[in-house]
C-alpha cells in the first residue's frame, strides 16, 4: 500500500500512530543534524522530519539526496510540531521519519512548483502537467468539477435525460466555421465537429425526450481571441411542452443553486430586464449589475446651448460617478485618453464635478452655466463628491463606448467583486439583425427562434420590429447562457427562411433535414446553452477561462505541450485521398 | 401552461380534478358517438374520451380529424373509466375532454410508433427521432442516462475528479486509425481525435491529479465490426500512488453498486481468474460463469488407443452439456456443423452419451471400449442424461473452437440469462504478444503497462512468460473494462520499448512527450477504462450496443439520418489548402 493517509489530513488526533504517506518534496530544509521536508500531495502538505538523535545515519544520508518534486515514499510516526504552522490543517503535528522509499527522482522543473510560480504563462502552458500540480490550477479544475457535478444532479432529479449527440456530423454549406474530418471508409466525405448539438436536441425534442441537457464539447475553427478555445464545452439543454416562463424557472433554479453552493446566500428570483431596456440604460445587452452608473440620458436638458458636439449628436448620455469629485486634472484626463483609445472609439468627453463644497464646474464652463450644470447634475442624482462623464454621438456607438468607460470604472474602482454575484436575465431580444453589409436580415440567436407570439403580424410590415422569444442569463457582465422558445410550425419556420433571405432550395439544403423531421408531429419546444468554460470561471470569481481547461489551446488554436496540430504522413494523407496545397 | 400533469401520472386519486395533458396521439376510437384518444408522452399513455352526450358537436368534430402522431393539447376532467386496464398506472381513469388544442399535425409516420413497429432497422435509423417515440429505444437510453449519473456519483463520492481531456489532441506516427482534422489556422497540419485519453490521463496523474475519471467519446476510424461504431463512449479512469488491488477494488464496488441498483442483489468479492486459468477452463479470456460447462482435458486420457485424429492433436479438449443426452442424431450434426463453419474452422468433433439407462456411447465406439468411455465421463463428473463434446487439434484453436460452441450452447439452453449477472475479473495477462508477421513482440495491453515486478528479470531471458499487471473485468462473457499498473520508471519504460522493437528515435518521435513528462517526478499510477456503451447494454441485458446510442452509425460508419459524412465545398476545401484525391 502506498499510502495510509493523504497529506491533507493528519491532526493532532493522530498523535503516536505510525503512519505511511506518499507524494512530492515540495521543500527542504536541511540544518545538517536535522532535515524537514514539506510533502506535498493533491490533498494538502505534510511536515517530515529527520533528525541525528531519532534517526539512523542511513536514513539521513538518504533524505539528503532529495531533491524537488522528487516522489517518495515515507512511514514514520505522527509526533507534534514544536512550532506549528496554524495555515494549514496538519499545521500541528510532523511526521518522524522511520523509512523512506524514493519512488521518482526528477529532474529540476522548469519552474517553481508554488501558488506564486515564476513560470510565464508560455512555460506553464508546455508543461501544463507540471502547472496542474499548483494549487490555483488544480483547484480550478476541481471546482469545474463539482460544478458540473452539482449542475447534473440538479438536472437529474428534474427528469432531464443527459443524452450524448454524435461529434461526428455533417457538415452544412453555410457551416463556414465547421471544423471538418475525412472519412477513410468513405473517400472524399467528410464529418464536421459540432458547433453545437442545436439540431439533435431539436430531433430529440421531435422523438418526445422532453428534458434533454448534456454538458458536451463543441467546436469552432475561427480566428481565436485571447479568451475563446477551438474546443469548449456547453451545458446545452432543451425541453418540449414548455413555454419562455418554464425555462427561465428551471435554469433560474439551476443558476441559484449553484450560487447558494459557492456563496451560501439565497438569489431568490433574478431580475430581469428587456433587451431595451438594457441596452437604454447600461448601453450593453450584458450589463454588470453588481454597480449602478446607470446611464442618463440628456438630450433634452443640454441641446440647444451652442455646445455643437451635443447638438449635432443623436445622442447625449452620461454616466454619474459616485465620490470621484476629487479626481485630479491627470486623472481625469486618463479616462479621457482611455476612451480615446482605438479600441473605443470615443471623440473625447465631457466632465462634470459636483464639488464638496457645492460648486458645480465642468469641463463646459464655456456654454453652460452653474445653473445649467446643476439641473444636468441633479439629473443625475449626484450628490456634493460626485463625477459625472457625458459623451455623445450616433446612440449605438455613443452606448457602445460609455459601457465601456462604465465597466473600466467599475474595474478601477473595485465595484466589480469577484465573489458578489448579481445574475439577471435579458428577454425580449430583436428578433432579426439588418446587415448593412449583405443587406439582409440575420437571426440574431439562430433561425428557430421564435417571435413573440403578439409580434407575429409584425414579420409582414416590419420585420426588424418584431421581438423573440429569446432570452440570455447575464452574471456580473458576461452572458454564461442564452436560449430561445423554437419555432415548430413549418409555415412559420418558412416565412422565417423567406425573411433571412433563403431561396426554398437553400433552405431546404441546409435545413431540410429537420423541417422533415417536423413534418411528424413536433411538439413546442424551447431550450438554452450555458458556455461552461465561462459558467465556471465566473462563478469562481475570474473571468479567464482558459484557466478552467485542464488542456487548453493558445490563441492560434495550437496544444503547446503536444505540440498540435502537427503534418501527418503522407501515407495517412493518401488513405485518405488527400493532398495538401499549402502556397509558400 | 401546455400541461398541468404528465401522461404517466394520473390515478383515481385524481379523480374530478380538470387537468391539462399534452402529448401524441397514440391511437384513435372512432365509435361515432364516442371517440377514444390514447395521448402518449415520455412518461405514458392517458386515454382520452370525446362523446355525444357529454362534449359539444365541435369538439367531437375536432376529435375526427385527429390522425396518429398529431401533437395535441386537451383540458378536461379526471373520471373513473368503466373498462379499467390494469397493465398501465393510468389505466384506471380517463379524461372527459373538454378543450382540444391541435398543436401541430402530423404526416403519416413511416413505421409505428408501437412498442412491436412495422419499421424494418435502416427505415428506423433513417427516422431515429421517430424511433426515439417507442418506448423500447427511449427506455434505453433513460437507462443509460441512469448508469451515468450512476458512475459519476459513485466515483465523486469517491474523491474522483471528473477532468475533460480535449479531443482536438496530435496525431501520432503510429496512429494508423487516427481521425485527422485540419485546421484552417495552421495550414497543413492536422489535429488527430483521441483513440483514447490515456496519454492525457497519465499526465494527469504527473500532475497529482491522483484520482481521474471521464466519461469520454473516443474514435477510431476503422473497418467496423457489426457491433462497432466509429464513435464510442469510454469510462476512463486513472489513480496514483496505488497497486493493483487498490484499484479492483474502487472499480468492483462501483460495478457492483450498478449492479445492486439493477438487480437489487449484492454481489460481494467478484471472483478472479487468471488469464491462463481462463484459458484452460473456458478457452477465453473473457468467459461467461453464469454457466458451467467448464473444459475438460483428456489428453493423458484418449490418447493410444489408435484414433489417430486425438493422438496426433496437441490438445483433445471436451465439455459436458448437462440433461442433453436425449439429443437426435439430427441436433448432434447440427451443433458438428455449426462448428465446421468456416468461421469457426473445427473438422469435426467427437460425443459422447450418458444415457439414461447408465449406458455410455460414442461416436468413436470402435476406438474405445464402453470402460474407457465411462472413465473419460467420470473425469467430465457425467451423470446419466449427459451428453458429451470432445474437440481435438492445435491447443490455441481447439480452445477458441470449443469455446465458441460452448457460447453457442450456452444461448441455445437458454443458459446466459439477460437479468443474471456473473461478474469476474481476469487478471496476470502476458506482458507480451509474439506476432509471427512482424517477427516481433507487441503489447498485449499497450506498452505501457508494468510487468508483475517478480517477472521484471524475465524480460531478460524469456520475455514471452512474463506477466503483466493488467486485468480485464468481464461480466456475463463481455470484457467491460480493462487496465493496468503503467511503468513509471524511465529505465524500465526504455527496456520496454527495446522489447516491442522500437528504436530510440521511433521511441521518441511517438512517445517522448509523455516520456518528458515522466522526468519531473512521474508517481506510481494505474488505471482502467470501460467501454461504456457496451457496459450499459449488458447491465441492460442485452449485447447490441448500437441500441443504447441516441443516433448511431452503420456499419459503414455513416449516419444515414443526417446522411454523414458527405462531400464538402471547394471553398472549404481550398480553406484548408486540401484536395480531394479520388481515383475512380
Amino acid at each position: 500500500m502506498f499510502r495510509t493517509h493523504t497529506n491533507g489530513e493528519l491532526t493532532l488526533q493522530n498523535l503516536d500512530e505510525t503512519v505511511t504517506l506518499s507524494g512530492w518534496v515540495q521543500t527542504i530544509r536541511d540544518k545538517g543534524f536535522m532535515i524537514w521536508v514539506d510533502l506535498r500531495d493533491r490533498y494538502g502538505i505534510t511536515q517530515l522530519v529527520f533528525d541525528e538523535d531519532r534517526s539512523s545515519k542511513e536514513l539521513l544520508e538518504q533524505a539528503k539526496k532529495l531533491g524537488r518534486e522528487f516522489v517518495i515514499q515515507v512511514t514514520g510516526k505522527v509526533i507534534e510540531r514544536t512550532s506549528k504552522n496554524p495555515k494549514i490543517p496538519t499545521g500541528e503535528i510532523e511526521i518522524l521519519v522511520e523509512r523512506l522509499n524514493l519512488l521518482n527522482a526528477s529532474e529540476l522543473p522548469p519552474f517553481t512548483i508554488e501558488d506564486e510560480t515564476d513560470g510565464g504563462e508560455e512555460l506553464r502552458m508546455k508543461y501544463r502537467y507540471l502547472d496542474i500540480r499548483r494549487n490555483p490550477v488544480k483547484d480550478k479544475l476541481v471546482f469545474r468539477h463539482k460544478m458540473a457535478q452539482k449542475v447534473r444532479n440538479y438536472l437529474s432529479d428534474k427528469g432531464f435525460i443527459e443524452v450524448e449527440t454524435p461529434v461526428l456530423i455533417k457538415s452544412t454549406p453555410e457551416g463556414a466555421r465547421d471544423f471538418v474530418v475525412p472519412s477513410r471508409m468513405n473517400p472524399g466525405q467528410f464529418y464536421a465537429l459540432p458547433q453545437s448539438p442545436q439540431t439533435f436536441k431539436q430531433l430529440l425534442m421531435v422523438g418526445g425526450m422532453d428534458r434533454y441537457f448534456q454538458i458536451v464539447k463543441c467546436f469552432r475553427d475561427e480566428d481565436l481571441r485571447a479568451d475563446r478555445q477551438p474546443e469548449f464545452t456547453q451545458i446545452d439543454c432543451e425541453m418540449a411542452f414548455v413555454e419562455q416562463e418554464d425555462v427561465l424557472e428551471i435554469f433560474e433554479g439551476m443558476t441559484a443553486s449553484l450560487l447558494k453552493e459557492i456563496s451560501g446566500k439565497d438569489f431568490g428570483k433574478f431580475p430581469r430586464m428587456t433587451f431595451n431596456e438594457a441596452m437604454k440604460k447600461y448601453g450593453n445587452d450584458k450589463p454588470d449589475i453588481r454597480f449602478g452608473m446607470e446611464f442618463v440620458e440628456l438630450n433634452g436638458l443640454v441641446k440647444g446651448k451652442d455646445f455643437k458636439i451635443f447638438d449635432d449628436a443623436e445622442l447625449v448620455v452620461g454616466i454619474n460617478v459616485e465620490g470621484c469629485a476629487e479626481y485630479t486634472r491627470k486623472q481625469i484626463d486618463a479616462l479621457i485618453d482611455w476612451v480615446k483609445r482605438p479600441q473605443i472609439g470615443a471623440s473625447g468627453m465631457v466632465w462634470i464635478k459636483y464639488q464638496h463644497d457645492g460648486v458645480v464646474t465642468s469641463s463646459v464652463n464655456k456654454f453652460y452655466s452653474e445653473e445649467d450644470l446643476r439641473i444636468v447634475a441633479e439629473t443625475f442624482s449626484a450628490k456634493p463628491g460626485d463625477l459625472m462623464f457625458i459623451m455623445s454621438g450616433d446612440a449605438n456607438k455613443v452606448r457602445t463606448q460609455l459601457s465601456a468607460l462604465r465597466m473600466e470604472l467599475g474595474n478601477q474602482l473595485g465595484l466589480r467583486k469577484g465573489d458578489e454575484f448579481a445574475p439577471l436575465w435579458v428577454v425580449d431580444f430583436p428578433l432579426l439583425e439588418w446587415d448593412e453589409e449583405t443587406g439582409r436580415y440575420h437571426a440574431m440567436h439562430h433561425p428557430f427562434t421564435s417571435p413573440k407570439p403578439e409580434d407575429i403580424t409584425l414579420l409582414d410590415t416590419e420585420p426588424g420590429k418584431a421581438r423573440a422569444n429569446a432570452y440570455d442569463l447575464v452574471l456580473n457582465g458576461n452572458e454564461i447562457g442564452g436560449g430561445s422558445v423554437r419555432i415548430f410550425n413549418k409555415d412559420l419556420q418558412s416565412k422565417m427562411f423567406g425573411l433571412l433571405g433563403f431561396t426554398k432550395e437553400e433552405a431546404e439544403a441546409q435545413f431540410g433535414f429537420l423541417m422533415n423531421a417536423f413534418k411528424y408531429g413536433a411538439p413546442p419546444h424551447a431550450g438554452l446553452a450555458f458556455g461552461f468554460d465561462r459558467l465556471v470561471a465566473i462563478l469562481d470569481g475570474n473571468e479567464v477561462i482558459r484557466d478552467y481547461i485542464a488542456f487548453p489551446k493558445n490563441n492560434s488554436g495550437r496544444d503547446v505541450m503536444i505540440d498540435a496540430p502537427s503534418p501527418i504522413a503522407n501515407a495517412q494523407l493518401d488513405e485518405l485521398y488527400l493532398k495538401v496545397e499549402t502556397k509558400e
